[in-house]
């Protein structure tokens, strides 16, 4: 293992692993959000251009001299991460830019970008020997956890907000975790996992919170530099662009691209855009108003980034202010008009959270953020499958008809093609 | 292409690829069904150990010599195959077998086994320059026409029973398709895309009558024996086990294993174990009674094994009477319950049938059909997320509280741990 300690982002005290669990002791949780340090020589010694070409690791675990594990023959054997990379050219048509690619994470083992902080947090719980782990979640770190702990025989205790999408509460269930349904917001629900994470003991999976998680978000920019790179240097693209909900997902991604530049592995860095729901901006306001965090309400569909108080404010905007992004938000009903647009020009069905970068990318377009020669990367954080009320409301329904040819001459002649 | 022609599984007259488009002339699409001859001795020379080896392409198309493709230009973006192999140790013991392996095809692009066939059936259809493409299907090959259909840019006309799951025929509509959602049984709708297909023209991707459809099928099971062999020779499991529906996937699991065996990539054939619902047997029965087809009605939650009147009988039956295997029956019970049961002890979530083979291979072992000694590798064909209503019907409902540690303490200390 080649971490090298924890740096505070809020008061810059460093610490080695054995003095901080989670935050930083000095700065509380609501500040002390800890980031993880690596000896980037030593890494760079294992993990280079010849290494990655003849490594046969099909999963985000092939980049392991860059992740915070000590024990690797604790890590679950479900499949995590090395998810597709497509190009798009119908879609860059659609949204107004120059190429778009999809980055489809819905393919992870429990269909979304989840799976690669839990399968970390099942390792490290693991590592500790804890008797249980536990989250709290809109739905997706929620089903996720619960897949890997199942898959590693560790028992699970998950908060999620009674709203949660029906999907991913039938996936915890079936996973067998101890599921406490919240009434109450996601936000009520975090400071109750964190209660009771404290008061049981039990091991804590809250991105925001515990550093090592976002080490196995960050996996999804080290498979796309590989992934461009593979496709010609050229490749690299302007933008990376993903929904922000915690700031835990956008702060990984910027982590994962920064290493993988400084280990020369990744010619230049691309902006990060950052894409909120209208009814739930606390990033965007922020970063207009060039001002602190204000939490806000939370109304909007898209059930996996409706955080009013993101709990890592601080990655969260680092990641746009540092690589020149933006931040900017869509309402939901561009987002909802995102999933079939994806769908169909781009063969990927994403749930809400998923495709509102897709209608971030044509807003960004239209307004000259993202210039109409620039190129994007599009990270699809969740399948679709996730919740089939919003496609639903999105696509409309099928048309009925008996069983007869009449029938389908007739809605042939009307034209009645979706 | 290394196709040499056509065979009629009833008749056995041969044909060229230019003399039959879907089934044999001579004896109509009730029993005409045809089969995929190639050149061995072509195909050995360019699918080999040491060509495997070295092919870094990670999908089904890794076995190009293999499939009947002569344009691979057209080949749609979209991922399919190379889905991962889990070996489920604790599963092996709940199920009373040596050890046993779980092939996760919920992991394809559409979530089902079925995008394996697609993909075949967008490129043939491209090939022909067909204007639309259709089928009939009880969800999972609907939906996965339509996300590859979208991903060709093909125009798709899709006909479902009524009763299709909600998340299959959402993912219908978002991708763009034309669905007809038939007032009938899926044997109706079957029947009805038959008739369309004639009077319009459209390509028929119907896996029973269109013999390279089974091609793309087959290719779960080159990669079975691919990832065995990596794993070493003597994991070759003693069983292969699927549920049956048509009798495609089956049919397609069995040729694909002997062609890996004739080619020199298998040591030894796995016995078949072909897994229906009680409540929709009739291959079961035939088998059991030595006797032909008796179409039957379909009463089963798991949808995408409820057909009554299976279309590919032929292939079907074969499968398990040439590798020495059985056909057995579970009730829908069983298949619920095995639900929970695989995504606990394996880590996967399963639809309906695509666990069934779980309940199946429970019984088989205590009714002394697979040995306690024996192994068995189980093809999920379907993610759960494709039917969250049976799976919250197999799981339960979470514990609501209020946001209070009390109401966790209380929880807590009921034990009520899922």
């Amino acid at each position: 293992m080649h971490v090298t300690g924890l740096e505070c982002v809020h008061c810059g005290r460093t610490y080695s692993t054995a003095e901080a669990d989670y935050y930083c002791p000095a700065c509380g949780y609501h500040e002390g959000i800890l980031n993880v340090l690596y000896d980037y020589d030593a890494v760079g010694k294992e993990l280079n251009a010849a290494a990655l070409a003849g490594n046969r690791n099909l999963s985000m675990w092939r980049y392991l001299p860059l992740l915070p594990i000590s024990a690797p023959e604790l890590i679950p054997r479900l499949q995590a991460g090395w998810t597709p990379l497509y190009e798009a050219p119908r879609l860059a048509a659609e949204l107004g830019v120059a190429r778009c690619w999809i980055k489809d994470e819905g393919r992870n083992p429990t269909a979304s970008f989840k799976d690669r902080a839990s399968s970390v947090g099942v390792v490290k719980a693991l590592e500790m020997k804890a008797s249980r782990i536990t989250c709290a979640s809109t739905g997706n770190a929620a089903s996720s956890l619960a897949g890997f702990a199942a898959a590693a025989g560790l028992p699970a205790a998950i908060f999620v907000p009674v709203r949660a999408p029906q999907a991913k509460v039938a996936q915890l269930l079936v996973y067998g975790a101890q599921v406490f349904s919240v009434e109450g917001t996601y936000d009520q629900a975090w400071e109750l996992c964190m209660k009771a994470a404290a008061q049981f003991g039990w091991y804590n999976r809250n991105c925001a919170i515990n550093p090592y998680l976002i080490e196995g978000k960050k996996t999804v920019s080290l498979e796309l530099a590989e992934q461009f790179m593979a496709l010609g240097q050229d490749t690299v693209p302007d933008w990376v662009v993903v929904a922000v909900g915690d700031g835990c997902t956008i702060g990984g991604v910027w982590k994962g691209i920064k290493e993988m530049h400084r280990l020369g592995l990744l010619p230049r860095l691309p902006r990060i855009l950052g894409v909120q729901a209208e009814g739930c901006q606390p990033f965007v306001a922020a970063w207009r108003n060039r001002a602190g965090l204000t939490p806000c309400a939370a109304n909007t569909l898209a059930d996996s980034i409706a955080v009013g108080h993101p709990r890592n404010f601080a990655k969260g905007m680092r990641a746009v202010t540092e690589s020149g992004g933006a931040f900017i938000s869509v309402p939901d009903e561009e987002i909802l008009e995102s999933i079939p647009l994806l769908a169909r020009k781009g063969g990927v069905f994403g749930e809400p959270a998923g495709v509102a970068g897709a209608a971030g990318i044509r807003q960004a377009a239209a307004s000259g953020i993202i210039g109409r020669a620039e190129t994007v990367a599009l990270i699809v954080t969740g399948n679709g499958l996730k919740d089939t009320q919003s496609a639903i409301r999105a696509a409309g329904r099928p048309v009925c008809i008996r069983p007869e040819i009449e029938e389908v001459q007739r809605a042939v002649s009307a034209g009645a093609a979706a």
